[in-house]
Order: C-alpha cells, then structure tokens, then sequence
C-alpha cells in the first residue's frame, strides 16, 4: 500500500484532499484509481488508512477508513544535537539512519570548531521525511534550526542531558546512567571535537560526559552509536 | 602524525622501504622530510612509529622506531555476511562505518531476493582501508569475494550464528543469546528479506534467528544495528 505523509490531516477528518503536489504523484504517477487504498501518517502518531473516492491530479478526495493513534510510539524521548559536519552527506545518512532507528529531535549546534556554520534544514528535512516513510514511522522527527551550543546550554531541558566528548578523563558510558523511558539531550561535538571550555560549559548546566566506546569515531558515527545506545536501552529496560 | 596501511612490514623490520604510490604520497603530495615522523599499520594488530630516512619519491626508506603488537584488538569476533543492496553506495557506507565501530570480516551473499549479484570487492576493500586509516584501526577488517548463502551455511564456522530476518515469529534478541568474548557470525538479508526457505535451511545449520528491534530497517542499517549491538554488549560484558 502506498504510503503518504500529511501532517495537515486530523484524527477528526472524515474526508481529506491530497495537496497538489501529492495529489499529482498519485493521480499521475502512480495512477493510483477510485477506489484504491493508502497510508496516511500525520508525523505525530497517527496512522490513517484511506480510499480514494476521486483520483483528481490537483485535489485528489481521500474517504478516511481507520486511525491508529501513537503507532509504534517509543517509550522514551531522543533528542541529539550534532555539530554540522564539513561535508553534508554525512549529517544526511545520519539523519536517514537515525530517522530509521528512532530519534524525536535533532539539533544543529554551532561550535568553536564547527567547520560547517550553515545548515538548509528544508532539504534536510525532506530526507527525514522519506525516511520517515520508508521506514514506516507515525511520528516525524522534529529538525530544529542551527542554533549557537552556548545558547543551546542554556535552554530548560526536562530530563537526562549528556555531552559525548573526546578526551580521556571524567567520562562514563551511557549505560550506567541512562534511566530507561526518560528524555535524553545528547551533544556530538564537531570534527575537531569540543573544546576545553564549552565541555565545561555543558557540565556546568548538568550536562554528564558520556563516552561512546574507545572507538575514534567521525562526529555523525558518533551520533548514531548514540542513537543506537538510546534506543537498544530502552528496548532491554 | 600521517597514517599509512602497509600491510607487507613485519615487525621484525628495522628499516622499511614504502611503495612506489606510499613514497609518491609521501615524498610529493605530503612533502614528507629526512627525519619526519609517520604511524604505520599492517592490519593485523601492529601500529608502528617510524621517521624518514630517504624521502625517496618512489621508494622512501624508514626507519622503525618502534612497533605496538595487538594495538587496540578487541575481545570478539565478529563476521556480518550480508547481501549488497542495489544501491553499492549503502554498502560502501555500512563497510565504513562497521570499521570504524569495530568488525572482522565482512561476506557479501547471494540469496534468492537478492538485487544485486555483483560486487567489486576490489573497490570496497578501498574504502574499508580508508576507515581502518581515518579511525586508527590495527586491525584491516577481512572482506570476502560473494558467495551463494546456502554455500556460506555449510561453511564451518567457530562461535555463535545468527539471522535477522524481518519475519514476525521465532525470534529472540540478539543480548539474550550472544556470550562475550565470543565469536559470531550473523546474517542480513536483502532488501527484500530472506525466504522462507532460506530462514529453514540456516536454522538447520544452527543459526539462531534475532530480531534487531521493532523498527523496520533497511539492508545496511540493520548490518550496522548488528555492528552497534555486538560491539556495545562486548564492551559492557
């Protein structure tokens, strides 16, 4: 069944019309006919099994059948803010990858050693959004604009927060201090890693070093190995 | 300090001698001088320091200062076989990123759904070779020519095998089976998931079938979720 995300639709909805756009992809090119049956996420747990009553290539007429609410709804919250890498691609497989594996937020922070200060999160979001698809996913991660880490450190935050850094000392693994069904906030530095001072900076505002292996990892394989931490967790706890 | 893989020194060397396209990068494209210190790998455990002696553009000698034996070797062994998706690129990615996580040996099979028959195992030892450089490794992971998975399940294998398969019973996760320190050899199919058949026939060569969690996974994702779950069971156990 061909699937379709449209945060525009609610729960309420008997009827729905496709967008222009997704109305010309399923009207033309898949020539998907009245009748024909789709999925429908809304990116915030809804699930939607629809008809089509009117195949129209502007304004296609969608009959709502069902509506499975929180669909697969994880049991904790991951928020990871990751320095944008040099080269873009890599912030692109992770968000694929990480989007795949189960993440709610991400954040771009810019460092003292970020070698990339811009970010276009629209494009970025559309890769999120085809994974969310490809993968099935009700909920659609929230992308946030780049944003400076001191000022990131100093946003309300209501749960766990940890900085995963590269040096030697001072650091625990996340396992023994992750609670289970909680909300994380994990900083991944940039390539040349965090410095000195924004590391103490981070654990000022409660920030706890967390270290993701002895591994020398690059910053956006950083991030996924806590994406994957988070989530194998909290599928074990 | 510059890395180079030279996998023909022995450790018994004093001196070494580059190889014409090691010296050409040497000598020319890092200006490298008489006296210059470099880091060199042999892919099996040995991490090297060494200095110039002749910075000769086609043959520059070294002198070995000193030689670390099992640098970093980890307590496991892990061996993914997986069948290489249509898009190489998704291959190449998860070879990079299993590098620099930590894995083996690498098979690419060939099964009954799978896209894609052909590898050049030549052009992705290249790109294991730049990670096992860019995240330090000793150890240059083992990648197998492609080979038919009902002959890769006759092979004798020492240690624990697993499939992931996407089907929804008979499955139990990876932690509640795996023994650290052990040996393993795990299975991911191809985009189109294993066969029936295919699933019958590993488990009656003693595979264990694993389930890597509730989301659905692409091909390398899942290879890498497999990476991620090996290596970070290994490093708590």
């Amino acid at each position: 069944m061909h699937l379709f995300y449209t945060p525009a639709i609610e729960p309420s909805c008997q009827q729905y019309f496709l967008t222009e756009e997704e109305s010309k992809h399923c009207a033309r090119v898949l020539r998907l006919e009245k009748g024909a049956k789709l999925q429908l996420i809304d990116g915030r747990g809804g699930l939607y099994t629809a008809s089509i009553l009117d195949p129209h290539p502007k304004r296609t007429l969608l009959q709502i059948i069902s509506v499975t609410h929180n669909f697969n709804k994880r049991n904790h919250y991951l928020h990871i803010a990751i320095a944008p890498t040099k080269n873009i691609e890599r912030i692109e497989w992770f968000l694929e990858k990480a989007t795949e594996i189960g993440i709610d937020e991400i954040s771009f922070i810019l460092c003292k050693r970020s070698e990339r200060k811009e970010v276009k999160t629209e494009r970025l979001n559309k890769v999120v959004t085809s994974a969310v698809k490809q993968s099935l996913k009700a909920y659609h991660p929230l992308l946030n604009e780049p944003i400076n880490l001191n000022k990131l450190l100093t946003q309300p935050f209501e749960g766990q927060k940890f900085i995963a850094h590269c040096e030697k000392t001072g650091k625990t693994s996340i396992d023994a201090e992750l609670k289970t069904g909680g909300r994380y906030l994990i900083l991944i530095g940039p390539e040349g890693d965090f410095t000195t001072d924004e590391i103490d900076e981070a654990l000022q505002y409660g920030f706890k070093a967390i270290t993701l292996g002895e591994s020398r990892l690059r910053t956006e394989t950083a991030a996924l190995e806590a994406c994957f931490e988070v989530n194998f967790l909290n599928r074990k706890g």
